[in-house]
């Protein structure tokens, strides 16, 4: 199939003032990262684990892409290019790899990111695609997990829980947002909502050598989560424990010093509903506001896709 | 396993100057690739269609990244640093990745090649493993397969053939080979022999604008070739066809002006045994030399892994 496919592929790629090779070389010339500021992330999604093929081999391939394009989000930077490496079922190869390319396009057109050759191959076993983007980190240094500091408060960019319904397919990377904020607000922590809040939460205060406190009555529960959880016993429980766990949300959690967060919220450009769910401390691991101001420990419970 | 895992690679890996922020973040941060002289590259290697497990976890995890090492040489340039996504099956995924890392490990360190994160997951199918490789092209620019023109001629860097045996595993990466024959002499156009010396040659003349001719006679048929070849009617025909399409062969593929390429020949340094094979010039194709100089035309036929 290689060489038919990159033909078209080719074609669909047009030209890149990035990757000046194009899809022609053994590897690709990426121009325009200055040095030291080079992002790199990458991200392996399977049949049967992370995506069903039901849901549309476009949808796949647009969330193949857009979950590492929330990975360079995470870190405040610019995505430039995506490699695609994929293994198909011989059966429908080229017509699913066509396919898979052209749920990517649109996002990549729409974050500047040019796709840069990558590797397809050909079995008899289930549909498996790899993406590695690579970006460039903002000048004034990447958003990372590590800094946030005793007093921080929480902060996420939009509502939690209930991903599988849609979202996981259709979520749009906060690419453009976490620019914005970095360059405008004092962010100390970053990164994406993948595998739940509380075990996302729990790594960047552990990376960050500090404890974290949530609020729970403050956590957005999104429509999803409210919805898949209306015909058990105690929906708004459930609700909020997919909103903690559920995983797959992609949006942003960040540790910023108060007054920062509260401009935040009220800022009118980022087209984001963020808000304030608990706050940093001094000691480790994660905890949750009781009445009277007590703390009680909770458990780092999340997703972890295919995991054991 | 994901935590666990990422735990013992850590104390693995230990802190790498290349890497920053090591494992810790939803994406790496390289650090030393200059401006506009970034390289990357990306192999897909899956279960039985680029190896078996009876192989060897050690020996498949070296070959995953060997791959991608011996695409970096293709260019000329110098690795940098390599990030693993792998799918596992369940039954014994954690022994099976680090088995799979410590096959990488050596060959890392010979290379000086960080390894950055990447991703981890499990599922009930088969072994796939994804290698990307960062590296960053000489000063004086990458080498390409687009640069060759009529009248070069061209050189092998080693035997071909019969790589199956053992080869495609325990191959060396000519790295090192490379950058010291791009420093020294005048390449045009190289590449690395990964689908058979026929298809890979074709791949070199039509990105470059020109045909192809090669002296059968001449080619470097390694004893592998041989030795499979040796129980067969016509045993040096044999052995001259796997030298020509077998592939997996990972010498480099050079265009190079005749005086350069007889200095490169006789060049005790580089520790290769080069072999001028043939030569470029107008037109378009792949030729064979006949008796009086003559020329016949020929199929570019290789081995295309697991591609339809």
């Amino acid at each position: 199939m290689e060489r038919t496919f990159l033909r078209w592929l080719r074609t669909q790629l047009g030209d890149s003032a990035s990757l000046p090779l194009g899809l022609l070389d053994d590897a690709a010339i990426i121009e325009g990262i200055d040095r030291d500021r080079c992002v790199v992330t990458s991200d392996l999604l399977a049949e049967g684990v992370h995506f069903e093929l039901a849901s549309g081999l476009a949808q796949i391939g647009r969330k193949a892409l857009a979950v590492n394009l929330s990975d360079l989000a995470a870190m405040a930077a610019e995505p430039i290019a995506a490699f695609v490496s994929m293994i198909l079922p011989a059966s429908a190869a080229q017509e699913m790899a066509q396919s898979l390319y052209e749920g990517m396009f649109p996002l990549a057109r729409e974050h500047s990111v040019a796709i840069g050759g990558g590797d397809t191959n050909v079995w008899h076993g289930p549909l498996v695609i790899s993406v590695t983007a690579i970006g460039q980190a903002p000048q004034t240094g990447a958003l990372t997990r590590q800094g946030a500091q005793p007093g921080d408060v929480i902060l996420v960019t939009g509502p939690l829980g209930g991903s599988i319904d849609a979202h996981h397919l259709d979520f749009q990377p906060r690419v453009k947002e976490a620019a914005y904020l970095h360059s405008s607000y004092r962010l100390h922590a970053g990164m994406d909502i993948s595998d739940g809040l509380l075990l996302d939460l729990d790594r960047m205060a552990e990376a960050s050598g500090c404890a974290a406190c949530l609020k729970l009555e403050a956590i957005p529960v999104s429509r999803a989560a409210r919805e898949l959880s209306c015909c058990v016993a105690d929906p708004e429980a459930v609700a909020l424990q997919r909103a903690l766990s559920d995983g797959e949300d992609f949006e942003l959690l960040l540790a910023i010093p108060g007054d920062d967060a509260q401009r935040i919220v009220a800022d009118p450009h980022h087209g984001l509903t963020c808000t304030i769910i608990g706050e940093f401390f001094e000691g480790t691991g994660l905890w949750q506001f009781m009445a009277g101001n007590h703390r009680k420990q909770i458990e780092p419970r999340g997703y972890e896709h295919g995991r054991t």
